[in-house]
């Protein structure tokens, strides 16, 4: 339901990127769960900009938690968490010219022209800090029933990410070191090879953008849950990914390198192990068989497209005046955002894990524990 | 919600593969659509197997309309459509041995032992039939009002259709012949290149399967359609989508091969034409900005996983003795899915497209027309 | 949504009074709830006709599980009931004269002459035939986890029923017999006082009707269910009543006797019993404080209108040749509904206690039993 | 969904009595309608105490819209609320001991001890406050495209408001006159009988509260909105009403009463007007047939039960220490809330209206005008 996702714990997102403030509204997370605002600190800056490739927009996203939190635990009611906008650009827009694979056209059609144009409104990439921050609480319910995720940069541009894959791991049977690796590396931009850096700091020096593939691994889901058709893992967590503004691909387990695959190769072996407990000899399928986890490690792809934002003139509409134009867009805007994308997946995953599991399990799974 | 989906438009899906039957009920489509049962068998007649390559159950999908229809027309009410399954095997099944890429294990699992297992049962893509039963009735209503879709096969194996991609269009100007191309290919295997066949028939020698990618086309939706955040038009298809049992993973536009450009690549610039109308240069975003149509074609990309039914050997767990085993599955299956399956997304995408148009407009669309 | 309502456990309805059927899709139920074909059978009988002051339709409401029920057990997908319409009637009807009270001319605005008008199509209360029948299936999950339903008739018309009534019930120490008293009581005209049924014969021998006041007790609901605000006990069970074509009127506890009183009358003493139960001297408030149970009986009155079809002649529209006109309703109809519609409250109550319960513990809980 | 309403246009709900700040997040209101904010503040007057029968915590409601509104427009996304909580009081709380007809004690079972206790948190009528300021921007809205809303004190106590009734207004001609007479009625006690004044100042100076029923139109409203079984006009609205802390029985047209009656009596006879309208002689139906609006005001009754808190002492539980005790609840509190509640049902049933417009015609309604 537009600005709202989820059937049991649900996420509600408002703002504008120049308005007063923009915020989430969490609803149905039980009560008792500990909200450590350390964390939620630590998990907002790893969206926000830094270093010399980012935008130089810092903002301290100072937020605050105005409801559903007492004595430093959730409460059971909604969880409301406002963000004000301190850093608001007071200089006048170019409103009629259509920044290209940008809202702003789209945006001016839906909303007859009243839409707040600033900064992209309501389509700004800044809502995600109040979906980082919403994460980070969700993020703390999973972990405190041995749910963890991690998401780091498999590929920017044409660069790989040679030195890590979920695919090179043995996922079957060292979850907790997988768990330790995807989830440890925090994926600053330190983190990736150099060929990566080099890659965004050369698209930066052409006033150009550049996109990349964000790999995500899910790990301590037990099996059976999730559901066959609409409410399926992959139905979920594709809706939320895709809701994020640079995302136009989403793949589960080996997806579309699956395609071309044999049944023979693709199919993923079930297996016990020496404690009787179910693996799979490979995990193409990501984890999920039928839209319901089998216990594997949930493993999927996100495409991030490269920033619209470039400093490079380009052609395009003035859609007021009804003109061809051509547009050079000022200022400073990130070369790349998938460094500062990698917490946003996290967040936006572990509202579907949170949501998957209450509906399996009742919302109080996350103070009981599964099962 | 589980087995609905939509928010103005909904389907229930229910049924299992060899139960009495299964069905499905639109709800909320508009009084006065008229329902063309030719329309209906003809689509139904695009999802049966056919030639030598395909799975011989064949059923005559022989539908009911019990609710929802008078004097040819709906009602308003919700349409209930029945399917009788007729040609359920009575045969044992080895219940307990997981069929590998099967949801046989996660349903034991989610459902403790009580699921009907017979045939895959409400994981069984035989429910798919349903679908695309509702899905002619909401293909007949967007086709009223200037919506077309198509699905072809772009790529089957490793083997793609060279001789058409949504790709190789002159998509900006050409709207109507692309809607001519992508929609009467109908997709029978006649329609694809000599490879792609000899690949399919190569796997079944080898009692092998084989994936392969979908392409989708949807032309004449307006510009304005959608949301930003979680009713984007990626996230409503996608979800749909990914309820379809082998989809493993969806792009739009570009997708993955998206990541790998430079913004200045990838960016769609935006033009007028002659007559005033907005059109893009390319189309990497498939149509799609910040969640909203943009008036060019809705373009994505589904990959179907290779079937997982295969005639080899093949090792997995007997999950009720709780004891690593082997299984051939018996009887023949469909090699590849993929001609098949493209009636399926046309239906799923119709599903899509009627929710987000009544979301815009109000469910009177469809006798009003747009705007 | 429509014709679905529920969280996590959801109920569709389908169908037209004279159309090929009627139906009902559970969704959300758990796997292995066993299903007593024959208690469905006798909820079915306590909504059809008998005696000779009810319509003379009687149907024997063949009704058939085409899915989600195997092995005499859910299987935690989707459960599709249908009950064809057998005794549809081809009389031609006056379609255009609307009958006062009913839905002819509002359905007709609605559905631009296009709804299914013969015998009240979609508003038929035979559609409640598919409520109960699935109604019996959500009374069965409930009575195994000790959670019992029952309604009586209050009043009909102007006469109450003075032998039983809840508020005349020790409730707060003998809730078993309370439950006995009202479960026990099938509220069959045979249990109603003589004046009850005197006033209903009185009715259908001056060609007119008569409504009533059902009152229904839920007893067996943990304290601590139900949600402050939009999930409210009250809304969820309201929100149900209300979509059943008769009711006018819903209150709970002493309802809109309790607007009368003082603070210090209405308000319900807690008190711990001599075995550290919470109950409470009163029951005002019908079991739910603050929308939540609060583990009294769950206690509300439903007001039915008197049945609007009626034998005397009446002034009303021709909404076809835009004219007022006279109606003389055809055929019998029942002079009151009072004694059917009891079942039919009962099956719309389980809907709402199983989402309920559903929603506070996961669906599992049918399984598990409460915590 | 717990704190969220509606399928179209809906409301989300947050906030605790004594915490940092209460508010509310529109979501699905189109772009375009004018957002007067002295109206608002005049509907947040209405809600607030005055005179010396009503609590003396005056807290100013200093609303601030945060995102949605732009230009004194609303902008088509999100529109959030916050008030902050100004007032709050530090005094100690006497955790444990229930107030009796509050949700203490089913708070405390639900929430597992973890609530925000203090005021009594999200049960608190003060986040009414956020429900009137959301529904002054939907009233506006309505009032926009012709559609009114008023809600006076029809009885308090064993006093009924002799002075006006819906029911003494010649509805079926004079909606104008009606409109105005209810919606002008701005229901200050000024305008109360001087009998309800004295019944409330009575209860006042014996610690003790009253309740009442309030009556509410709706005029304005065209043919044919709503849907049959659950999104029927009846259900909606008795969804949201008895969201509301103190209701508790809702009744349309002429409800209960109508039970009393013969059909003969009840059918609201259907005729044309000269020029062409359809309206009914009587509206006992309160304006819906079949879930369905027949053009008639929509007119309905909610029963308030007596403001909980009396400064009598009271019997009750600790159910920390679990024991019986006894409770003076100091301070003072309202001893009617009927005067204040009125602008709340007002805003509450405009949220209805606006979502069942929106599903009817489409969102843009609200610019367009109806049909």
């Amino acid at each position: 339901m537009k600005n709202t996702f989820g059937n049991n714990i649900s996420l509600t997102l408002f703002g504008e990127s120049h308005g007063e403030a923009i915020g989430a509204v969490i609803d149905g997370l039980c009560a008792g769960i500990e909200v450590d605002e350390e964390y939620i600190k630590n998990q907002l800056s790893k969206r926000r900009p830094s270093g010399n490739t980012d935008t130089p927009r810092v903002e301290m996203d100072e937020y605050k938690i105005v409801s559903g939190v007492f004595n430093g635990k959730t409460t059971g009611t909604p969880i409301a968490i406002i963000i004000p906008n301190t850093n608001t650009n007071s200089k006048a827009y170019n409103y009629g010219i259509a920044r290209p694979s940008h809202a702003d056209y789209t945006a001016y059609v839906k909303y007859d022209g009243c839409e707040d144009y600033r900064g992209g409104g309501h389509f700004s990439g800044r809502i995600t800090a109040a979906l980082v921050c919403a994460g980070a609480i969700l993020l703390q319910a999973l972990k405190g029933i041995g749910v963890k995720i991690g998401t780091h940069i498999l590929s920017c541009g044409k660069e790989s990410d040679v030195s890590f894959s979920v695919a090179s791991c043995d996922v079957e049977r060292e979850i907790d070191k997988l768990n330790a690796r995807v989830c440890d590396a925090i994926p600053f931009l330190s983190d990736c090879s150099d060929k990566i850096r080099e890659a965004i700091n050369n698209a930066s020096k052409n006033k150009d953008s550049i996109g990349g593939v964000l790999q995500t691994a899910i790990v301590g889901m037990p099996a059976g849950v999730g559901d066959p058709w609409f409410d399926s893992v992959e139905s979920m967590l594709s809706h939320v990914l895709f809701s994020l503004g640079g995302v136009k691909g989403v793949e589960f387990g080996s997806g579309f390198e699956m395609s071309k695959m044999y049944g023979s190769q693709a199919n993923d072996v079930f297996r016990y192990d020496e404690k009787g407990q179910v693996y799979t000899e490979t995990n193409n399928n990501g984890g999920i068989n039928g839209g319901i986890t089998n216990g594997m490690p949930i493993v999927f792809n996100s495409a991030i497209k490269p920033t619209p934002s470039i400093g490079k003139m380009q052609e395009t509409i003035d859609f007021i005046n009804k003109t061809n134009t051509q547009l050079e867009v000022k200022g400073r805007h990130d070369p790349a955002i998938v460094r500062r994308a990698c917490v946003v997946v996290d967040s936006a995953s572990a509202l579907v894990m949170c949501d998957l599991l209450a509906s399996a399990y009742g919302t109080g799974v996350f103070k009981r524990g599964i099962k």
